[in-house]
């Protein structure tokens, strides 16, 4: 598969688009390796594009008074990542953003987008409707953080990222749901007792249940 | 000024529109005055329209398993409200919506808006504009929440709602920066002392300046 195809399906799940709207789109992007722990962006830079993922995992977090870092959001394949404060006002923004893996990715220019929505009317739609579906997606990760423990948060971040619970070092995800490090190892420890004794009641229910058959 | 003026200053704000196009969109909106603590939106029931808030104050909040209301937004004139997720996916939804104060509100329900798109699609323009400016203020506010004190979180309410402020009960605000009505209650009494402490330290360093002039 090409590698455009990627960001073709992409977009094709929101708008069809005709072979000459294909071409200008992708006319717009440049494609771009970036090396593990290579930033894209820093705070306090001005973010000029958005990045389409095609491989590999970025992640946009943000780093407080006292040295602690706050993942906002993950991107792997599939996933478009910008730090859209910055790139809408274009002031500097807050937001690094980092490849936790080698990584490629296609960037589309600002100037660029705003092209693009005179040369090709149809991504004002694709753009609201990811910009919805990533709303909806804050809404509830606010909600979360407001309502819900920490156990809790980490089901969620599992729901949303399914293909990344593996693939991240856990001092991300901790980051993430917004504990350290030592509190997500505890936690995960804890879930993993519960489970198993989850699991063992299982067990002895079925025990009990062959006995009485 | 007309109702309907809000509303069209509002759009006129980031798209053009024609006269016709104007009619289309005005004869969608359904006008509705909502009294003081009813909810247009109960938890578990599927959002069907947008509002357009011309006077009054909503809010949007969940209720967790202890039964604490946390608020996800406010909505005074000139403001968007809804809950996304469940207007976007059609399920039943975990918001409600409530007037704090009697209120008139506009609705465009969820079909029209889709016919709308159709029929004017500047709108697509219109509605990915309000929808990323409402991502970003999410995406901030996450990070506040993840990062902030509860003290630098009234601080950022403060400049988000600026008109709230001044208008809205304690307990909702404190249910808006994650803490109790107590606490919220002690962290401005705090703030004031501190405020008076800066202005005494002031008026003494003025007077020593005249002192010495």
């Amino acid at each position: 598969m090409a590698l455009t195809d990627l960001i073709l399906q992409n977009v094709s799940t929101h708008i069809r688009l005709e072979d000459e709207e294909k071409d200008i789109f992708l006319s717009m992007l440049k494609q771009q390796k970036v090396k593990r722990k290579q930033h894209l962006l820093r705070e306090g830079e001005i973010c000029r594009v958005s990045s389409f993922v095609l491989s590999g995992c970025l992640r946009g977090y943000t780093v407080d008074a006292d040295g602690t870092e706050h993942v906002l959001n993950f991107a792997g394949p599939n996933w478009w990542i910008a730090d859209m404060y910055s790139l809408l006002s274009q002031k500097p923004g807050v937001l690094n953003i980092e490849a936790l893996e080698e990584a490629e990715i296609l960037t589309l220019s600002k100037t660029d987008q705003e092209r693009l929505y005179k040369e090709v009317p149809h991504f004002e739609r694709f753009f609201r409707i990811i910009t919805e579906n990533s709303l909806v997606s804050y809404q509830q990760r606010l909600l979360d953080n407001l309502s819900l423990t920490a156990e809790e948060r980490y089901s969620s971040f599992c729901k949303r990222y399914p293909n990344l619970v593996n693939e991240l070092p856990a001092r991300q995800i901790a980051a993430y749901i917004g504990v350290t490090p030592e509190f997500f190892s505890k936690m995960k420890h804890h879930l993993l007792l519960m489970l198993l004794d989850e699991l063992c009641s299982g067990y002895l229910l079925n025990e009990e249940h062959v006995d009485e058959a």
